[in-house]
């Protein structure tokens, strides 16, 4: 069916210059993150925890995936950090050559840790490497305790998943025991962590789990001698 | 380019079946509904408390597109509600055929509404005409105020809005003022709505509408003589 192979083409393709954009961030020893959720999950206030508590030791960069306006990368960049925003027009995911042409705004050479963020969308992006270490993935619990059964191609594919907006467990209708298990039944090695981004609760594990992560990329890397 | 050749034609053959689908409705008289939202903004609550507002004076029929699962149809069916299930496998929208082949498990002589809720997914589903006469969207609060203008195709395109889940409003940083004020500069038409459907509240306002726009377009058919 010809639709089917044109998907598989540009899937083909993706996968082409993501093993590039890989090839660059082994070269350059850098860590890449691909974080994705639905709209509104609190990516970018996990991103601002992130940086408050890794910018002192670490070199970091985010690109920051809209499909319009500037919003995220305007609050990434008050915190000092350097951001580069890609507006897909209305694409509803990051593609590889988006990012191998955001990289051109970076000095790669003074990175650690890279996070991409994508587009808030609980399907598609999953479906598009972009070259990244690993896939971390955030659910709000507002969301719901059945959206990894509804929607399970990402919590497959992702390394570590926050849980998140857990101050508001107590408003709504919820469990977190539901989702863990759920999750570990579609993928039992992932990491999982608890949090509060606006009330800055669990985020100690999460900083640990990435420190140790960034630190077995640069282990495995070849040495410069 | 190839690639956006392709989705052209994806676009325009299924506006032919939309087409389809919607002279069918037009034959059958029934007002037919295109709910869409992100994941776990509240869409299948609405659909709940909107079935009890209405089961007892229209005929009410509804399609769920879910990727996996059928959750959400087991809660409709629940409340005595003929309902169909399509599960898309992967695709993260319902497109015009899925609904051509679902409305074969109707009996369409005797619906008055049907209401078809999409996958949760902020951005494609509204690419995407069913024939509906309506897209009625649903934000949950908890998704943040930024949401329209960052997602702005699904809001310029909705005939009404469910701001859904203002009973957690006293527990986030989220003003619904700045929401009303971004959609209705994306869409000035729009009607507005401002929802708790666990605390139900709000709904009164919704069913009018509901009630008073299938009306209209029972005046706008040709008469059976």
């Amino acid at each position: 069916m010809k639709q089917i192979e044109v998907q598989k083409d540009i899937l083909s393709a993706n996968e082409t210059i993501a093993l590039e954009n890989r090839q660059l961030f082994i070269r350059k020893g850098i860590f890449v993150l691909n974080l994705m959720s639905s709209p509104g999950a609190g990516k970018t206030t996990l991103l601002e925890r992130t940086i408050e508590l890794l910018k002192d030791t670490l070199n970091l960069g985010v690109i920051e995936g809209d499909i319009a306006t500037t919003y995220d990368a305007e609050r990434i960049s008050s915190h000092g950090i350097p951001v580069t925003q890609i507006n897909t027009g209305g694409a509803c995911h990051l593609e590889s050559n988006m990012i191998k042409t955001a990289l051109n705004e970076f000095n790669l050479d003074s990175l650690d840790l890279l996070i991409i963020e994508n587009v808030g969308n609980l399907v598609c992006p999953a479906e598009f490497n972009l070259g990244e270490d690993a896939k971390v993935m955030v659910l709000s619990v507002t969301e719901g305790e059945d959206k990894p059964l509804k929607y399970p191609l990402m919590f497959r594919l992702a390394k570590a998943l926050i849980i998140n907006k857990v101050d508001l467990l107590p408003y709504i209708n919820c469990s977190t025991e539901k989702i863990i298990e759920d999750v570990t039944s579609l993928n039992p090695d992932l990491s999982i962590f608890e949090t509060s981004c606006t009330k800055k609760t669990g985020l100690d594990a999460w900083k640990a789990w990435l420190e140790e992560e960034l630190n077995k990329k640069k282990k495995s890397l070849p040495s410069d001698g």
